[in-house]
């Protein structure tokens, strides 16, 4: 008995029937590739299959909404069983697709806005979970056991090759393109314009399939802009001891911030607090970070030399196009994200990580969830684990090495500085400390393998509260670091159960350290401090250029 | 007193001069593009000023020669103090630079062909070491702190508007020109040819500034060809004890293999070993690899879904065009690779990495370092590293991260399968097993900050050698992690002073395993278990698609 040949282009082939079924159906113009609007929905019925993988370009930024509505409209009978790939799940479409019946499984980053619709889905049974990831790790398996049969993306421009302009916000894009491409999947791309010469080529032509012109432009969202009104004073003493006591002293050049008030603080306090104990030149030079409106002073005041972005910022374009030596500008005189390339340097090429997290353990490891809301984790995890595989030396690095390893019998190493920046108590006077993260019951809840922890406790090397800094890395025991996160955990019940004799003596070690002990005025800690007050005075110190979007305007 | 206001545009003005001098110098056609070859000199020193940082495309494989050779024979009166950015140094006009005078600070990652001449070079006071990076971590620096102001590379092709056509050669192209080029630097390649129309448009065209079409085809070595024929029944053992003891014992589906014949020989018998035990679709599935001649019988068998590549191989071109399914193929049939895509993968979209070291020592760091020799690391210490901040689950991955963790208090976590496979005693008869690794010495002559290792031993899960595998997953104190590497190390010195007692307790716990204890059968350990026993078989295999290089053939 003999065995038919195997045939080993059956992906090829498949790509050519759903294109040849797609030309068939819609027509297309620009070399075969522009599909009008009005026809999204025969589009998408002829080029997805049943059960395909879908990969929808969606971030917290930049949105294929256009696209991700068509999806959700299509006729469940027709198309289902689509397994969803997708950074963010951020719009409402993003979850209609499971309710409706058309998508049942889902391999994504993070779902902020919409994490208790997708518990509720996951409860109902409608929304399967593969697993949930960190940016980088999530392209990774697009290139190796996730690749897309589809891919549904945005662009700025495209010409009539199907050439692609992303402009500042390239962001997902090249990574989702990519993998699609050269694993014969279908590119379909909404556009906002169809141009005749794009300002430059982002993605070349013939990794793409289908142009759309949207009725609207793709939607995005200005997620890293903080209104320096809303920083309080506790975030500025706060940002005074990181500045001091963590950055000054590891002499940190290479960082990312985490999204929030907190480290805008710290933005702003570079060109006052941190100027005036002469620390520009000597900390926070390169940056791997979105363009945050909070940042504008410090590049202003010379702190501040380069900045490679994962996506960009609504309003800040002009002011980047004016600032070509600090920000990854082509050409063209627009910036181009990438927030592949930006991960992978926010991990291997950055010194430290600081972001505030919700819940704190008695093992330091935090966590985002709450019960009854699955939100993922976007890109921490990445930025705030330390990178093992790392090989180059730095002053901070070696420093947190040492720290880590002193009176160890173990090899020299270095370390990456991970920070939690919290405020003892968030909102709603919810403790940031707790004995037992939420993480355990969503993992019972939703039926995860491991409670989902955004930063485990042996990768985080300090906690800063308004009640002081905890450096983990010179606990040795795992009692030391119980009582070290206690120490700074304030009036919290975690706080109050602190061993005070072991907390006093871990002062006089240096593992806590209070804002006096560093030499931290407490009664310099005003907005006086912050180098912009408002969104006016931003807008002001960048002359003009930063334009903030409606909703941040009050005047 | 008033300063006059900061220029922030000094990249673009820079670059603008640079591209204006050599247009000025050499003149240009193809949009201005094209360079002849004649006039390379003159190019480069119009374009490079001294001190730039220059990125000079070479890495394992694909080297940008003729531009290599062109900036090794400038004039260093006038091209002098250049930073040296580059993946491998391999060709000797990659020293030749150094010595005459012209560059004198390098950071790079792997110098395996060169690394005497390097260390020579450092002790003389010629080369600069800035630091030894793996790949995806020098890629990651050329976006935050290292950007080239030069970048020097290669394609197989441009066509008139300076689009590149990489193919399946792409690797570290795509990282550094974009690195580059949206910093305002000057991106100068070398092509095979010129062409009308390029078979897939890789680069686009207005990310280039120069392009040169050199005499002779760019250099490109096949270094993950290994001739079965030189495989040893010593390494059909320990690869049978791989895929009984650690392959099929946790499922390993998505993987990285190291370079060497200890790997070839695995790959070998997956058709025939691994196939006898059921164990196809249950591992192996994915890879991220280069496409190893050696896994043609395994892939034409069915084991092996899909293969993401660092790189291509040559003679490979042929086989890779008729088998779309399993390699990233595009659309018009040839292989993209991308090396930095893949090292991404590697690190986190794979369960397992294995490969071989020189040095093991007792806490089970392991390195390639030998005095007088300044190697640098590739991609190892990066793929063998434990992903602190993937966050999705497989079953491999939670099943070493619980042998990690058993009987502890810790949060629950997965963990990477990193193995180190090695014969006790290398060529020479230089045991494996060492009380104190060379990297001491070498750091030491070196003036490194700390010994460079390739794995640490907090990293490692696993040790093979003929004498058995040692799981240091399940050590709970460093003197059972001791004894279960002494325990492996057979009869060199560190395995002639184990501890008889405690390794018989080890291996009563399943800490240390012999071949018999996981039934694997040593009379099978012969050369007849491999898939393909020489190259000949290999292209048998391929159905004759597969072109081995002349230097492979006896025929």
């Amino acid at each position: 008995m003999s065995t038919p040949p195997k045939a080993w282009n059956t992906l090829q082939a498949n790509r050519a029937a759903r294109v040849g079924r797609a030309r068939a159906a819609v027509g297309a113009d620009l070399d075969g590739k522009s599909v009008p609007a009005a026809r999204i929905n025969d589009l998408l019925h002829s080029v997805i299959e049943c059960g395909d993988r879908v990969c929808l370009e969606g971030n917290n930024q930049k949105q294929a909404d256009f696209l991700a509505k068509a999806l959700a409209g299509l006729d469940p009978a027709r198309v289902n069983g689509i397994h969803m790939l997708q950074s963010v799940l951020a719009l409402p479409e993003h979850l209609d697709v499971f309710e409706r019946g058309i998508a049942s499984r889902l391999d994504f980053s993070f779902s902020g806005p919409q994490a208790g619709r997708v518990a509720r889905l996951v409860a109902s049974g409608q929304l399967n979970i593969g697993a949930i990831h960190t940016y980088l790790e999530l392209f990774s398996r697009y290139f190796i056991d996730l690749a897309p049969r589809v891919c549904l993306v945005a662009a700025e421009a495209a010409d009539r090759h199907g050439n692609l302009y992303t402009g500042p916000n390239t962001e997902d894009t090249p990574a989702i393109v990519e993998a699609t491409a050269f694993k014969n999947g279908v590119v379909i791309v909404q556009v906002n314009r169809i141009m005749d010469v794009l300002p430059r080529v982002d993605i070349p032509g013939d990794w793409v399939d289908f142009v759309i012109r949207s009725p609207a432009p793709y939607y995005i969202e200005p997620l890293f802009t903080r209104d320096p009104a809303l920083i309080s004073e506790i975030q500025v003493l706060m940002a005074m001891m990181a500045i001091k006591g963590i950055y000054a002293e590891y002499g940190v050049q290479r960082l990312n911030h985490g999204i929030g008030f907190d480290t805008a603080a710290i933005e702003l306090l570079l060109p006052t607090y941190a100027e005036s104990l002469g620390l520009k030149g000597k900390i926070c030079r390169h940056w791997a970070l979105n363009p945050h409106p909070t940042l504008i002073p410090a590049i202003e005041a010379g702190f501040v030399e380069t900045v490679h972005s994962f996506g960009s910022e609504l309003g800040m374009e002009e002011y980047i196009r004016a600032r070509p030596d600090v920000f990854a500008v082509g050409p063209d005189g627009s910036m181009r994200s990438n927030r592949a390339m930006s991960q992978a340097a926010g991990h291997y090429a950055c010194d430290m990580f600081i972001g505030s997290t919700l819940q704190i353990d008695l093992q330091g490891n935090s966590s985002t969830a709450t019960a009854g809301r699955i939100a993922g984790f976007g890109g921490a995890p990445n930025m705030g684990a330390d990178a093992r595989g790392r090989r180059h030396a730095s002053p901070a690095w070696l420093k947190a090495g040492r720290q880590a390893r002193e009176g160890r019998n173990t090899i020299p190493r270095g370390q990456k500085l991970v920070v939690q920046i919290v405020e003892t108590f968030r909102e709603h006077m919810q403790p940031a400390f707790v004995d037992r993260l939420d993480a355990w019951t969503l993992a019972e809840q939703a039926g995860f393998d491991i409670p989902p922890v955004m930063i485990y406790g042996d990768d985080i090397t300090h906690i800063l509260t308004e009640e002081g800094i905890a450096n983990l890395l010179l606990c040795r025991t795992d009692e030391e670091r119980e009582q070290a996160i206690r120490g700074v955990a304030g009036y919290t019940p975690v706080g109050m159960a602190r061993d005070k004799r072991m907390v006093e003596n871990l002062r006089d070690r240096g593992i806590v350290q209070r804002a006096e002990d560093i030499a931290v005025d407490k009664r310099l800690a005003t907005r006086d401090l912050l180098a912009a007050k408002n969104m006016k005075d931003l807008v002001r110190a960048s002359g003009g250029l930063y334009a903030p979007p409606r909703r941040f305007r009050n005047w």
